[in-house]
């Protein structure tokens, strides 16, 4: 059966619990949106990570510049530079980024963009913000080595930082990174451990970066390891909701004029939040997990119980849960406007729509 | 025309140098034997690298694990041995191994296998050390993901020993791998550049592991910068032999009963050593390099044209010159059995057949 002990799923509240707690705070105009608190340190990273990736030839040149075009979102970015000077204030320093603060911040998009291009090819994608995927221009063989490129690039960053606790917090990040990978292509998983299965595939594969890398800059200016957990807590906390959003939104925006929703993950195979929540109300769903909506009509027919069960609503209710324990950690932080700002970032995680 | 001005292969001896200015010091029974000498402080090589790849999930494991079966030469390991041993002794310090050493010959051999696993999804190979490849039993998502696990281990092994020096000259290695096998898969190279080009890919593929763990070692000890470039030098000279070696057993090497020799770098497309000179005999030859050999009898006609030059001598001949600089690099160290054994590897690497 589908009616399992899930220790998260459990203890869901089984209302809408009161969102406006947050957004009484968040609203007040004294509150700087983080993207422009941000925005100053965050200019010319897209340059400055190009610098980085230095290369001789014209082609590995286009692949690996390809995704540093200055058009996502730099979430990550933002969120690091936004902890590192919150936490340069906590210290009583002035908020300016350190040279190595910053350049966190680009070690961590990089990661992350060398992640993508690999997933891509695991995951045989040919589409990515809106623009073909490196291994559908170039294909798969170019496309392993550009991430391996991309990531060696940010493992010579990292080094040059010249900060040895700072190099094995963002090392382990790669690590989990490919066992999240890993434990995503795994598919047989013991129904009673699927729920717990897919939240530490949840933080390995995205968290991990955005904890690590808000620990990094902590390491840097903070003599106490509390900081440091603060700092890892809220990028923890923020990673997974960034995440189940990500996973609702798979099932509940709409990618063409025709109105159609991706539903990437299942045709993927994936069951993510909204589907393992699904599965309590309709038991059926279990058979098409365990063969990863293999069989004609799975997809369509497991997006339809999706979206007649609460499993979007519980997946949001979780989200909100994560993002309260951000915020809780967080303000454990001396006030500032960029503790401000990471206290309102958990609202637009969780109101984002694209 | 092939009949280029080749920095290298115009300074090249027109006869054999004479081998036996060094096996008479080789042959000295007193020698030891570097794979005897070195053997202490492998002992156990394999399954200490097996613990660095700690990982929950069985098949992951069975990836991870598939090539550190201890079938391997650990021609890096040992190398990396014998010259840390050289170096420590040579700053007047017993010569016992230490334990960041004996761990950069364990990462040596994790960053060699995880570019191997890479490389077999580019050039599709099928078997490797007489086994399937990873890619042929588990697919090339899979292998993907355990080249860049393993990678990330030796990461993490390297952020262990602490030392930022150490972390950036072993994090070049990774760069230049990519960057090596991006020059190979490149097939368009000006006629002109092609033997800098095939020297430098050579370089990168092959001699900037051995080099850069030769240095690592003796960063650890050795307090002069002199003393670095040795180690790094005799890596260098050592690891381009090597290859260059290798390169011509692909044409001399019978790799069935049959006899045929197997001229894979022929079938992938690629010009090696030998080819490069036999270019300048037969000019016939250039046509085919340019289009990788991808007409129908290519690879036959190349392979009878290189039997008939003096490619695979001449490729020989600068193999011994990389070994002679090598030798002369490494003499410059105190006099030690591990100096001698390192001075008799490259004698080795010359008269290895397989």
């Amino acid at each position: 059966s589908c009616r399992l002990q899930w220790h998260f799923a459990l203890r869901l509240p089984r209302s809408v619990p009161n969102a406006c707690h947050y957004s009484a705070v968040h609203s007040d105009a004294k509150v700087k949106d983080p993207f422009t608190l941000a925005q100053k340190d965050l200019k010319n990273l897209y340059d400055d990570i190009k610098k980085e990736l230095f290369v001789s030839t014209a082609e590995l040149k286009s692949l690996c510049h390809y995704y540093f075009d200055g058009k996502g979102k730099a979430f990550r970015p933002m969120i690091v530079v936004l902890m590192a000077r919150a936490c340069n204030l906590h210290s009583n320093r002035d908020g300016d980024l350190l040279p190595a603060q910053r350049s966190i911040a680009m070690i961590s998009e990089m990661i992350h963009t060398a992640s993508l291009v690999h997933d891509d090819i695991i995951d045989g994608s040919d589409t990515r913000r809106g623009k073909k995927t490196i291994n559908e221009v170039w294909g798969e063989r170019k496309a392993v080595l550009a991430g391996d490129f991309i990531l060696s690039a940010a493992s010579m960053a990292l080094a040059r930082i010249g900060n040895n606790a700072v190099v094995t917090v963002l090392s382990q990040v790669i690590e989990d990174l490919v066992r999240g990978e890993f434990m995503q292509l795994g598919s047989k998983e013991n129904e009673n451990e699927r729920f717990k299965h897919y939240l530490e595939k949840t933080f390995k594969k995205t968290a991990s970066l955005i904890a690590n890398s808000c620990k990094a800059v902590s390491i840097l200016v903070n003599p106490e390891p509390e900081v440091h957990e603060i700092a890892y807590q809220y990028g923890r906390n923020v990673g997974i909701a960034f995440q189940l959003v990500d996973d609702m939104l798979d099932f509940t925006s709409y990618a063409n004029q025709l109105g159609k929703p991706s539903a990437a993950d299942l045709r993927l195979g994936l069951a993510t939040g909204p589907v393992l929540f699904a599965c309590r109300q309709f038991p059926e769903l279990h058979a098409m997990i365990m063969r990863r909506f293999s069989l004609n009509g799975d997809v369509d027919r497991a997006w339809r119980y999706v979206l007649q069960s609460d499993g979007v609503e519980q997946t949001n209710y979780l989200a909100q849960r994560y993002c309260q324990e951000a915020i809780r950690q967080i303000s454990k932080l001396h006030p500032s406007a960029e503790r401000e700002a990471l206290i309102r970032l958990t609202e637009l995680v969780l109101t984002r729509n694209k």
